[in-house]
Protein backbone atom coordinates (compact mmCIF):
# COMPACT_ATOMS: atom_id res chain seq x y z
CA UNK A 1 0.00 0.00 0.00
CA UNK A 2 1.08 3.18 -0.49
CA UNK A 3 0.06 5.15 2.52
CA UNK A 4 2.30 2.78 4.57
CA UNK A 5 5.28 3.02 2.11
CA UNK A 6 5.15 6.92 2.98
CA UNK A 7 4.26 6.58 6.09
CA UNK A 8 7.74 4.41 6.74
CA UNK A 9 9.45 6.77 4.59
CA UNK A 10 8.29 9.35 7.24
CA UNK A 11 9.39 7.54 9.80
CA UNK A 12 12.46 6.71 8.90
CA UNK A 13 13.49 10.30 7.49
CA UNK A 14 11.97 11.24 10.94
CA UNK A 15 10.10 14.65 8.59
CA UNK A 16 7.18 15.08 7.10
CA UNK A 17 8.50 17.96 5.19
CA UNK A 18 7.94 17.70 1.15
CA UNK A 19 9.35 20.70 -0.71
CA UNK A 20 8.33 22.25 -4.13
CA UNK A 21 10.81 22.54 -6.70
CA UNK A 22 9.16 25.74 -8.19
CA UNK A 23 12.07 26.79 -9.79
CA UNK A 24 11.68 30.23 -11.54
CA UNK A 25 14.33 32.30 -13.73
CA UNK A 26 12.88 35.48 -12.31
CA UNK A 27 13.04 34.35 -8.47
CA UNK A 28 16.35 32.40 -8.13
CA UNK A 29 19.72 34.41 -6.57
CA UNK A 30 20.35 36.97 -9.51
CA UNK A 31 24.02 35.94 -9.21
CA UNK A 32 23.79 32.54 -10.96
CA UNK A 33 22.05 34.10 -14.10
CA UNK A 34 25.63 34.13 -14.92
CA UNK A 35 26.14 30.65 -15.17
CA UNK A 36 25.95 28.48 -18.19
CA UNK A 37 22.71 26.47 -16.34
CA UNK A 38 21.43 28.16 -13.43
CA UNK A 39 18.20 26.85 -12.77
CA UNK A 40 19.55 23.31 -12.63
CA UNK A 41 22.46 25.05 -10.75
CA UNK A 42 20.00 26.14 -8.24
CA UNK A 43 17.71 22.92 -8.29
CA UNK A 44 20.94 21.16 -7.04
CA UNK A 45 22.04 23.60 -4.57
CA UNK A 46 18.97 23.24 -2.84
CA UNK A 47 18.19 19.43 -3.42
CA UNK A 48 21.86 19.29 -1.83
CA UNK A 49 20.74 21.77 0.86
CA UNK A 50 17.36 20.34 2.00
CA UNK A 51 17.48 16.61 1.60
CA UNK A 52 18.56 15.63 4.70
CA UNK A 53 15.25 17.40 5.93
CA UNK A 54 12.88 16.09 3.58
CA UNK A 55 10.82 12.83 2.92
CA UNK A 56 9.60 14.11 -0.54
CA UNK A 57 10.06 16.72 -3.44
CA UNK A 58 7.13 17.99 -5.49
CA UNK A 59 8.05 19.51 -8.99
CA UNK A 60 5.08 21.59 -10.45
CA UNK A 61 5.16 20.80 -14.01
CA UNK A 62 4.26 24.16 -14.68
CA UNK A 63 7.70 25.38 -13.92
CA UNK A 64 9.08 23.05 -16.10
CA UNK A 65 6.77 23.24 -18.93
CA UNK A 66 6.98 26.93 -19.73
CA UNK A 67 10.53 26.75 -20.32
CA UNK A 68 10.07 24.20 -23.14
CA UNK A 69 12.00 21.08 -24.30
CA UNK A 70 14.93 22.87 -22.12
CA UNK A 71 12.76 22.49 -19.05
CA UNK A 72 11.98 19.15 -19.42
CA UNK A 73 15.83 18.41 -19.89
CA UNK A 74 15.85 20.25 -16.58
CA UNK A 75 13.37 18.34 -14.73
CA UNK A 76 14.96 14.86 -15.65
CA UNK A 77 18.31 16.47 -14.34
CA UNK A 78 16.86 17.11 -11.20
CA UNK A 79 14.74 13.94 -10.70
CA UNK A 80 18.42 12.11 -11.35
CA UNK A 81 20.31 14.00 -8.47
CA UNK A 82 17.38 13.41 -5.67
CA UNK A 83 18.23 10.95 -3.01
CA UNK A 84 16.80 7.79 -4.16
CA UNK A 85 14.96 6.88 -0.89
CA UNK A 86 13.11 10.05 -1.06
CA UNK A 87 10.01 10.11 -2.85
CA UNK A 88 9.72 12.36 -6.06
CA UNK A 89 5.88 13.80 -6.85
CA UNK A 90 4.63 15.21 -10.13
CA UNK A 91 2.13 18.41 -9.53
CA UNK A 92 0.35 17.96 -12.45
CA UNK A 93 -3.00 18.12 -11.43
CA UNK A 94 -3.99 16.09 -14.55
CA UNK A 95 -7.30 14.74 -15.82
CA UNK A 96 -8.85 13.53 -19.08
CA UNK A 97 -10.95 10.59 -20.12
CA UNK A 98 -9.89 7.41 -19.61
CA UNK A 99 -8.22 6.58 -22.97
CA UNK A 100 -6.09 9.69 -22.95
CA UNK A 101 -5.30 9.88 -18.77
CA UNK A 102 -3.76 6.42 -19.59
CA UNK A 103 -1.08 9.02 -21.97
CA UNK A 104 -1.01 11.26 -18.82
CA UNK A 105 -0.39 8.18 -16.60
CA UNK A 106 2.38 6.76 -18.84
CA UNK A 107 4.12 10.30 -19.61
CA UNK A 108 4.68 10.72 -15.59
CA UNK A 109 5.48 7.14 -14.39
CA UNK A 110 6.70 5.40 -17.06
CA UNK A 111 8.32 7.88 -19.39
CA UNK A 112 9.44 9.95 -16.08
CA UNK A 113 9.71 7.58 -13.08
CA UNK A 114 7.60 9.56 -10.33
CA UNK A 115 6.79 7.82 -7.93
CA UNK A 116 3.27 9.79 -7.00
CA UNK A 117 1.08 12.48 -8.71
CA UNK A 118 -1.52 15.09 -8.29
CA UNK A 119 -4.57 14.56 -10.67
CA UNK A 120 -8.18 16.61 -10.99
CA UNK A 121 -11.32 14.72 -9.69
CA UNK A 122 -13.37 16.86 -12.32
CA UNK A 123 -13.43 14.36 -14.74
CA UNK A 124 -14.34 11.46 -12.48
CA UNK A 125 -13.32 8.18 -11.95
CA UNK A 126 -12.12 7.15 -15.15
CA UNK A 127 -10.09 9.74 -15.73
CA UNK A 128 -8.32 8.87 -12.76
CA UNK A 129 -8.31 5.10 -13.04
CA UNK A 130 -5.24 5.14 -15.07
CA UNK A 131 -2.97 6.60 -12.81
CA UNK A 132 -4.79 4.39 -9.92
CA UNK A 133 -3.61 1.09 -12.27
CA UNK A 134 -0.06 1.92 -11.63
CA UNK A 135 -0.50 0.28 -8.06
CA UNK A 136 3.11 0.96 -6.94
CA UNK A 137 2.53 4.59 -7.91
CA UNK A 138 0.65 6.92 -5.47
CA UNK A 139 -2.57 9.04 -6.67
CA UNK A 140 -2.94 12.64 -4.88
CA UNK A 141 -6.41 14.19 -5.82
CA UNK A 142 -7.12 17.06 -5.47
CA UNK A 143 -9.65 17.80 -2.49
CA UNK A 144 -9.34 21.55 -1.41
CA UNK A 145 -7.25 23.75 -2.60
CA UNK A 146 -5.84 26.61 -0.85
CA UNK A 147 -6.20 29.22 -3.13
CA UNK A 148 -9.62 31.53 -3.26
CA UNK A 149 -11.26 30.27 -6.15
CA UNK A 150 -11.69 27.34 -4.28
CA UNK A 151 -14.94 28.73 -3.53
CA UNK A 152 -16.25 28.79 -6.38
CA UNK A 153 -17.12 25.58 -6.70
CA UNK A 154 -15.07 23.14 -4.28
CA UNK A 155 -16.89 24.70 -1.40
CA UNK A 156 -20.30 24.14 -3.23
CA UNK A 157 -23.16 22.49 -1.03
CA UNK A 158 -24.42 19.17 -2.42
CA UNK A 159 -27.43 17.81 -0.84
CA UNK A 160 -26.18 19.56 2.14
CA UNK A 161 -22.24 18.31 2.02
CA UNK A 162 -19.85 20.17 0.48
CA UNK A 163 -18.06 19.37 -2.49
CA UNK A 164 -14.79 18.89 -1.35
CA UNK A 165 -16.29 16.38 0.84
CA UNK A 166 -18.01 14.64 -1.50
CA UNK A 167 -14.77 13.91 -3.55
CA UNK A 168 -13.03 12.67 0.09
CA UNK A 169 -15.56 10.17 0.00
CA UNK A 170 -15.70 9.15 -3.62
CA UNK A 171 -11.71 9.13 -3.16
CA UNK A 172 -12.00 6.36 0.23
CA UNK A 173 -14.54 4.31 -2.67
CA UNK A 174 -11.48 4.26 -4.88
CA UNK A 175 -8.84 3.72 -2.32
CA UNK A 176 -10.30 0.15 -0.93
CA UNK A 177 -10.17 -1.07 -4.92
CA UNK A 178 -6.87 0.45 -5.28
CA UNK A 179 -4.81 1.16 -2.18
CA UNK A 180 -2.65 4.07 -3.65
CA UNK A 181 -4.89 7.07 -3.38
CA UNK A 182 -4.60 10.56 -2.09
CA UNK A 183 -5.38 13.81 -1.32
CA UNK A 184 -4.92 17.38 -1.96
CA UNK A 185 -5.53 19.62 0.79
CA UNK A 186 -5.15 23.85 1.01
CA UNK A 187 -2.82 24.37 4.43
CA UNK A 188 -5.06 27.53 4.67
CA UNK A 189 -8.13 26.22 6.79
CA UNK A 190 -7.70 24.40 9.44
CA UNK A 191 -11.46 24.07 10.18
CA UNK A 192 -11.54 21.89 6.58
CA UNK A 193 -8.70 20.35 7.24
CA UNK A 194 -10.28 18.26 10.30
CA UNK A 195 -13.52 17.77 8.49
CA UNK A 196 -11.66 15.84 5.54
CA UNK A 197 -9.56 14.17 7.65
CA UNK A 198 -12.66 12.66 9.72
CA UNK A 199 -14.04 11.61 6.33
CA UNK A 200 -11.17 10.39 4.48
CA UNK A 201 -9.68 8.33 7.20
CA UNK A 202 -5.99 7.63 7.12
CA UNK A 203 -5.78 8.78 3.48
CA UNK A 204 -2.02 10.04 2.53
CA UNK A 205 -3.05 13.94 2.60
CA UNK A 206 -0.63 16.27 0.49
CA UNK A 207 -0.97 19.36 2.23
CA UNK A 208 0.14 22.60 0.13
CA UNK A 209 -0.49 26.52 1.43
CA UNK A 210 2.23 26.36 4.25
CA UNK A 211 4.64 29.33 3.94
CA UNK A 212 4.10 31.87 1.23
CA UNK A 213 0.39 30.82 1.24
CA UNK A 214 -0.21 31.97 4.46
CA UNK A 215 -1.36 28.93 5.85
CA UNK A 216 -1.26 28.15 9.63
CA UNK A 217 1.57 25.50 10.19
CA UNK A 218 0.64 24.19 13.82
CA UNK A 219 -3.40 23.85 12.85
CA UNK A 220 -2.25 22.23 9.24
CA UNK A 221 -0.14 19.75 11.57
CA UNK A 222 -2.54 19.03 13.95
CA UNK A 223 -5.59 18.44 11.84
CA UNK A 224 -3.73 17.07 8.48
CA UNK A 225 -2.00 13.86 10.33
CA UNK A 226 -3.60 10.96 11.53
CA UNK A 227 -4.15 10.03 15.07
CA UNK A 228 -0.04 8.47 14.72
CA UNK A 229 1.24 12.32 13.22
CA UNK A 230 1.67 10.57 9.78
CA UNK A 231 -0.29 10.40 6.74
CA UNK A 232 0.73 13.94 5.98
CA UNK A 233 3.04 15.51 3.73
CA UNK A 234 3.61 19.49 4.41
CA UNK A 235 4.62 21.10 1.57
CA UNK A 236 6.20 24.30 1.54
CA UNK A 237 7.90 26.10 -1.56
CA UNK A 238 8.63 29.42 -2.32
CA UNK A 239 9.23 30.22 1.32
CA UNK A 240 12.26 27.73 1.20
CA UNK A 241 13.61 27.98 -2.45
CA UNK A 242 13.62 31.69 -2.43
CA UNK A 243 14.29 32.31 1.69
CA UNK A 244 17.91 33.78 0.73
CA UNK A 245 19.33 35.57 -2.36
CA UNK A 246 23.13 36.23 -1.69
CA UNK A 247 25.35 33.68 -2.48
CA UNK A 248 25.21 31.65 0.84
CA UNK A 249 20.85 31.06 -0.59
CA UNK A 250 21.46 27.35 -0.19
CA UNK A 251 22.72 27.89 3.50
CA UNK A 252 19.74 29.88 4.24
CA UNK A 253 16.98 26.78 2.39
CA UNK A 254 18.90 24.13 4.57
CA UNK A 255 17.91 26.20 7.74
CA UNK A 256 14.66 26.93 6.47
CA UNK A 257 13.55 23.16 6.35
CA UNK A 258 15.80 22.06 8.77
CA UNK A 259 13.70 24.29 10.82
CA UNK A 260 10.13 23.91 9.09
CA UNK A 261 10.91 19.84 9.62
CA UNK A 262 11.59 20.66 13.52
CA UNK A 263 8.79 22.68 13.76
CA UNK A 264 6.15 20.57 12.32
CA UNK A 265 7.18 17.37 14.20
CA UNK A 266 7.09 19.26 17.79
CA UNK A 267 3.45 19.93 16.79
CA UNK A 268 3.08 16.20 16.19
CA UNK A 269 4.57 15.63 19.78
CA UNK A 270 2.37 18.15 21.08
CA UNK A 271 -0.91 16.92 19.66
CA UNK A 272 -0.63 13.32 18.56
CA UNK A 273 -0.50 9.60 19.93
CA UNK A 274 2.23 8.72 23.16
CA UNK A 275 3.69 6.37 20.56
CA UNK A 276 5.07 9.71 18.31
CA UNK A 277 5.86 11.59 21.18
CA UNK A 278 7.70 9.20 22.89
CA UNK A 279 10.13 9.37 20.06
CA UNK A 280 12.93 11.63 19.73
CA UNK A 281 11.61 13.57 16.64
CA UNK A 282 13.92 15.95 15.92
CA UNK B 1 -13.95 39.20 -29.23
CA UNK B 2 -12.81 35.19 -30.01
CA UNK B 3 -16.10 34.72 -30.04
CA UNK B 4 -16.46 37.10 -32.69
CA UNK B 5 -12.97 35.73 -34.38
CA UNK B 6 -13.90 32.20 -34.30
CA UNK B 7 -17.55 32.60 -36.18
CA UNK B 8 -15.61 34.32 -38.77
CA UNK B 9 -13.06 32.38 -39.06
CA UNK B 10 -16.14 29.22 -39.44
CA UNK B 11 -18.00 31.23 -41.66
CA UNK B 12 -14.94 31.70 -43.95
CA UNK B 13 -14.00 28.46 -44.38
CA UNK B 14 -17.53 26.98 -44.08
CA UNK B 15 -16.79 24.65 -41.41
CA UNK B 16 -17.53 23.45 -37.80
CA UNK B 17 -15.21 20.83 -38.11
CA UNK B 18 -12.04 20.14 -35.21
CA UNK B 19 -10.05 17.59 -35.96
CA UNK B 20 -8.78 16.32 -32.81
CA UNK B 21 -4.54 14.97 -33.76
CA UNK B 22 -4.34 12.54 -30.86
CA UNK B 23 -1.64 10.82 -32.29
CA UNK B 24 -0.64 7.22 -30.97
CA UNK B 25 2.19 5.30 -32.38
CA UNK B 26 -0.33 2.26 -31.44
CA UNK B 27 -3.08 3.22 -33.70
CA UNK B 28 -1.53 4.87 -36.91
CA UNK B 29 -1.02 2.49 -40.34
CA UNK B 30 1.62 -0.02 -39.40
CA UNK B 31 3.35 0.73 -42.94
CA UNK B 32 4.77 3.90 -41.38
CA UNK B 33 6.90 2.61 -38.31
CA UNK B 34 9.65 1.55 -40.62
CA UNK B 35 10.14 5.42 -41.42
CA UNK B 36 12.38 7.82 -39.83
CA UNK B 37 9.97 10.13 -38.12
CA UNK B 38 6.02 7.83 -38.13
CA UNK B 39 4.51 10.19 -35.92
CA UNK B 40 5.17 13.45 -37.87
CA UNK B 41 4.72 11.93 -40.90
CA UNK B 42 1.51 10.70 -40.32
CA UNK B 43 0.38 14.03 -38.72
CA UNK B 44 1.92 15.67 -41.67
CA UNK B 45 -0.20 13.75 -44.07
CA UNK B 46 -3.67 13.91 -41.90
CA UNK B 47 -2.82 17.28 -41.70
CA UNK B 48 -2.37 17.81 -45.94
CA UNK B 49 -5.25 16.06 -46.24
CA UNK B 50 -7.82 17.02 -44.04
CA UNK B 51 -6.97 21.07 -43.30
CA UNK B 52 -9.45 22.22 -46.75
CA UNK B 53 -12.12 20.92 -44.13
CA UNK B 54 -11.53 21.95 -40.58
CA UNK B 55 -11.49 25.39 -39.11
CA UNK B 56 -9.72 23.90 -35.83
CA UNK B 57 -7.12 21.65 -35.06
CA UNK B 58 -6.85 20.28 -31.28
CA UNK B 59 -3.57 18.80 -30.32
CA UNK B 60 -4.14 16.31 -26.82
CA UNK B 61 -1.01 17.01 -25.04
CA UNK B 62 -1.30 13.76 -23.14
CA UNK B 63 -0.30 12.06 -26.66
CA UNK B 64 2.55 14.62 -27.20
CA UNK B 65 3.70 14.54 -23.29
CA UNK B 66 3.89 10.64 -23.22
CA UNK B 67 6.59 10.66 -25.74
CA UNK B 68 9.04 12.60 -23.91
CA UNK B 69 10.86 15.37 -25.69
CA UNK B 70 10.81 13.88 -28.85
CA UNK B 71 7.01 14.56 -28.30
CA UNK B 72 7.57 18.17 -27.64
CA UNK B 73 9.22 18.29 -31.18
CA UNK B 74 6.58 16.47 -32.68
CA UNK B 75 4.19 19.09 -31.19
CA UNK B 76 6.23 21.61 -32.49
CA UNK B 77 6.64 20.36 -36.33
CA UNK B 78 3.15 19.66 -36.45
CA UNK B 79 1.96 22.94 -35.11
CA UNK B 80 4.10 24.74 -37.59
CA UNK B 81 2.80 22.74 -40.71
CA UNK B 82 -1.08 23.67 -39.96
CA UNK B 83 -2.33 26.58 -42.20
CA UNK B 84 -1.86 30.01 -40.40
CA UNK B 85 -5.36 30.67 -40.84
CA UNK B 86 -6.51 27.69 -39.08
CA UNK B 87 -6.90 27.58 -35.26
CA UNK B 88 -4.69 25.54 -33.17
CA UNK B 89 -5.67 24.09 -30.01
CA UNK B 90 -4.24 22.94 -26.92
CA UNK B 91 -6.27 20.39 -25.40
CA UNK B 92 -4.30 20.57 -21.72
CA UNK B 93 -6.83 20.60 -19.13
CA UNK B 94 -4.31 22.79 -16.93
CA UNK B 95 -5.89 24.76 -14.04
CA UNK B 96 -3.67 25.28 -10.79
CA UNK B 97 -3.46 28.52 -8.40
CA UNK B 98 -3.11 31.77 -9.85
CA UNK B 99 0.83 31.99 -9.75
CA UNK B 100 1.27 28.41 -11.17
CA UNK B 101 -1.94 28.77 -13.88
CA UNK B 102 0.44 31.81 -15.02
CA UNK B 103 3.19 29.25 -15.98
CA UNK B 104 1.01 27.48 -17.97
CA UNK B 105 -0.51 29.89 -19.57
CA UNK B 106 2.89 31.35 -20.34
CA UNK B 107 3.92 28.02 -21.90
CA UNK B 108 0.64 27.36 -24.20
CA UNK B 109 0.50 31.15 -25.34
CA UNK B 110 4.36 32.10 -24.78
CA UNK B 111 6.38 29.39 -25.55
CA UNK B 112 4.02 27.75 -27.66
CA UNK B 113 1.97 29.86 -29.77
CA UNK B 114 -1.87 27.96 -29.39
CA UNK B 115 -4.49 30.16 -30.46
CA UNK B 116 -6.93 28.62 -27.78
CA UNK B 117 -6.71 25.86 -24.65
CA UNK B 118 -8.44 23.81 -22.31
CA UNK B 119 -8.69 24.16 -19.32
CA UNK B 120 -10.62 22.68 -16.07
CA UNK B 121 -12.68 24.59 -13.62
CA UNK B 122 -12.32 23.00 -10.59
CA UNK B 123 -9.88 25.06 -8.63
CA UNK B 124 -12.26 28.36 -9.66
CA UNK B 125 -11.76 31.45 -11.26
CA UNK B 126 -7.90 32.49 -9.97
CA UNK B 127 -7.15 29.47 -11.89
CA UNK B 128 -8.25 30.56 -15.40
CA UNK B 129 -7.84 33.94 -14.82
CA UNK B 130 -4.05 33.94 -16.18
CA UNK B 131 -5.21 32.12 -19.39
CA UNK B 132 -7.86 34.78 -19.84
CA UNK B 133 -5.60 37.44 -19.76
CA UNK B 134 -4.09 36.97 -22.98
CA UNK B 135 -7.17 38.61 -24.39
CA UNK B 136 -6.38 37.38 -28.35
CA UNK B 137 -6.47 33.83 -27.46
CA UNK B 138 -9.64 31.52 -26.63
CA UNK B 139 -10.18 29.59 -23.30
CA UNK B 140 -12.29 26.67 -23.68
CA UNK B 141 -13.44 25.79 -20.24
CA UNK B 142 -14.37 21.85 -18.91
CA UNK B 143 -18.16 21.92 -18.57
CA UNK B 144 -19.49 18.64 -18.48
CA UNK B 145 -17.28 16.17 -20.72
CA UNK B 146 -18.48 13.21 -22.37
CA UNK B 147 -16.72 10.35 -20.29
CA UNK B 148 -18.58 7.78 -17.84
CA UNK B 149 -17.14 9.58 -15.38
CA UNK B 150 -18.86 12.95 -15.87
CA UNK B 151 -21.19 11.54 -13.37
CA UNK B 152 -19.12 11.69 -10.23
CA UNK B 153 -18.96 15.57 -10.14
CA UNK B 154 -20.43 17.50 -13.49
CA UNK B 155 -23.59 16.03 -12.84
CA UNK B 156 -24.46 16.39 -9.04
CA UNK B 157 -27.15 18.97 -8.14
CA UNK B 158 -26.05 22.04 -6.48
CA UNK B 159 -29.14 24.01 -4.94
CA UNK B 160 -31.23 22.08 -7.51
CA UNK B 161 -28.86 23.04 -10.69
CA UNK B 162 -26.42 20.37 -11.97
CA UNK B 163 -22.56 21.37 -11.35
CA UNK B 164 -22.32 21.34 -15.09
CA UNK B 165 -24.76 24.41 -15.65
CA UNK B 166 -23.51 26.23 -12.30
CA UNK B 167 -20.27 26.39 -13.99
CA UNK B 168 -21.64 27.46 -17.60
CA UNK B 169 -23.27 30.54 -15.54
CA UNK B 170 -19.89 30.98 -13.79
CA UNK B 171 -17.89 31.18 -17.09
CA UNK B 172 -20.71 33.15 -18.75
CA UNK B 173 -19.75 35.75 -16.15
CA UNK B 174 -16.25 35.81 -16.23
CA UNK B 175 -16.97 36.21 -19.86
CA UNK B 176 -17.95 39.69 -19.55
CA UNK B 177 -15.03 41.06 -17.85
CA UNK B 178 -12.75 38.86 -20.48
CA UNK B 179 -14.40 38.23 -23.29
CA UNK B 180 -12.50 34.86 -24.77
CA UNK B 181 -14.42 32.35 -22.58
CA UNK B 182 -16.02 29.39 -24.58
CA UNK B 183 -16.41 26.09 -23.00
CA UNK B 184 -16.59 22.51 -23.64
CA UNK B 185 -19.68 20.44 -23.81
CA UNK B 186 -19.06 16.21 -24.46
CA UNK B 187 -21.75 15.40 -27.14
CA UNK B 188 -23.21 12.34 -26.01
CA UNK B 189 -26.47 13.94 -24.40
CA UNK B 190 -28.35 16.24 -26.25
CA UNK B 191 -30.69 17.15 -23.69
CA UNK B 192 -27.66 18.45 -21.54
CA UNK B 193 -26.24 20.31 -24.50
CA UNK B 194 -29.61 21.88 -25.02
CA UNK B 195 -29.22 23.31 -21.62
CA UNK B 196 -25.73 24.38 -21.62
CA UNK B 197 -26.89 26.57 -24.52
CA UNK B 198 -29.59 28.08 -22.99
CA UNK B 199 -27.31 28.99 -20.15
CA UNK B 200 -24.27 29.96 -22.04
CA UNK B 201 -26.36 32.44 -24.37
CA UNK B 202 -23.76 32.49 -27.30
CA UNK B 203 -20.40 31.52 -25.96
CA UNK B 204 -18.08 29.16 -28.25
CA UNK B 205 -18.69 24.99 -27.23
CA UNK B 206 -16.24 22.81 -28.24
CA UNK B 207 -17.66 19.86 -28.51
CA UNK B 208 -15.55 16.42 -28.70
CA UNK B 209 -17.47 13.03 -27.94
CA UNK B 210 -18.94 12.66 -31.50
CA UNK B 211 -17.92 9.39 -34.12
CA UNK B 212 -15.32 7.25 -31.65
CA UNK B 213 -16.46 7.69 -28.42
CA UNK B 214 -20.53 7.51 -29.81
CA UNK B 215 -22.05 10.88 -29.39
CA UNK B 216 -25.12 11.34 -32.13
CA UNK B 217 -24.14 14.10 -34.94
CA UNK B 218 -27.45 15.83 -35.40
CA UNK B 219 -28.59 15.96 -32.38
CA UNK B 220 -24.87 17.85 -31.58
CA UNK B 221 -25.03 20.24 -34.14
CA UNK B 222 -28.78 21.07 -33.79
CA UNK B 223 -28.61 21.24 -30.02
CA UNK B 224 -24.59 22.82 -29.65
CA UNK B 225 -24.57 25.65 -32.57
CA UNK B 226 -26.09 28.92 -31.70
CA UNK B 227 -29.46 30.49 -33.36
CA UNK B 228 -27.23 31.03 -36.06
CA UNK B 229 -25.93 27.48 -36.54
CA UNK B 230 -22.65 28.83 -35.11
CA UNK B 231 -20.68 29.36 -32.44
CA UNK B 232 -19.22 25.84 -31.70
CA UNK B 233 -16.32 23.88 -33.15
CA UNK B 234 -17.06 19.98 -33.28
CA UNK B 235 -14.46 17.91 -32.60
CA UNK B 236 -13.93 14.34 -34.36
CA UNK B 237 -10.51 12.71 -33.59
CA UNK B 238 -9.60 8.68 -33.85
CA UNK B 239 -12.53 8.15 -36.22
CA UNK B 240 -11.14 10.64 -38.71
CA UNK B 241 -7.67 9.24 -37.91
CA UNK B 242 -7.44 6.14 -37.92
CA UNK B 243 -10.29 5.42 -40.48
CA UNK B 244 -7.54 4.19 -42.82
CA UNK B 245 -4.80 1.92 -42.22
CA UNK B 246 -3.43 1.06 -45.50
CA UNK B 247 -0.92 3.50 -47.93
CA UNK B 248 -4.42 5.30 -48.75
CA UNK B 249 -4.70 6.17 -45.26
CA UNK B 250 -4.51 9.82 -45.82
CA UNK B 251 -6.84 9.62 -48.30
CA UNK B 252 -9.81 8.24 -46.46
CA UNK B 253 -8.95 10.76 -43.69
CA UNK B 254 -9.48 13.07 -46.11
CA UNK B 255 -13.19 11.45 -47.53
CA UNK B 256 -14.42 10.99 -43.70
CA UNK B 257 -13.07 14.78 -42.60
CA UNK B 258 -15.16 15.92 -45.86
CA UNK B 259 -18.12 14.08 -44.74
CA UNK B 260 -18.21 14.99 -41.68
CA UNK B 261 -18.07 18.18 -42.40
CA UNK B 262 -20.82 17.93 -44.77
CA UNK B 263 -22.76 16.29 -42.66
CA UNK B 264 -22.77 19.08 -39.81
CA UNK B 265 -23.64 21.94 -42.62
CA UNK B 266 -26.40 20.26 -43.71
CA UNK B 267 -27.77 19.88 -40.01
CA UNK B 268 -27.08 23.42 -39.67
CA UNK B 269 -28.86 24.41 -42.15
CA UNK B 270 -32.07 21.92 -41.49
CA UNK B 271 -32.30 23.42 -38.07
CA UNK B 272 -31.01 26.64 -37.79
CA UNK B 273 -31.89 30.17 -38.96
CA UNK B 274 -33.02 31.13 -43.01
CA UNK B 275 -29.76 33.55 -43.43
CA UNK B 276 -27.40 30.07 -42.72
CA UNK B 277 -29.93 27.73 -44.57
CA UNK B 278 -30.09 30.24 -47.72
CA UNK B 279 -25.92 30.20 -48.10
CA UNK B 280 -24.54 27.07 -49.68
CA UNK B 281 -22.68 25.71 -46.61
CA UNK B 282 -21.11 22.76 -49.01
Amino acid sequence: MFSERLNELMKKRNSLLCVGLDTDIERIPSFLLSEVDPLFLFNREIIEATSEFVSAYKLNMAFYESLGMPGWELLEKSMSIIPSDILIIADAKRGDIGNTSRKYADTFFKTYSFDAITVSPFMGFDSVEPFLEYKNKGVFILCLTSNSGSQDFQRLSVHGEKLYSKIARKVLEWNFSYGNCGLVIGGTQSKEIEEVRNVAQNLPFLVPGIGAQGGNLEQAVKYATDNNGLSALINAGRSILYAGSEMNFAEISRERAKQLRDQINMFVRIYKKPEMRGRDLN
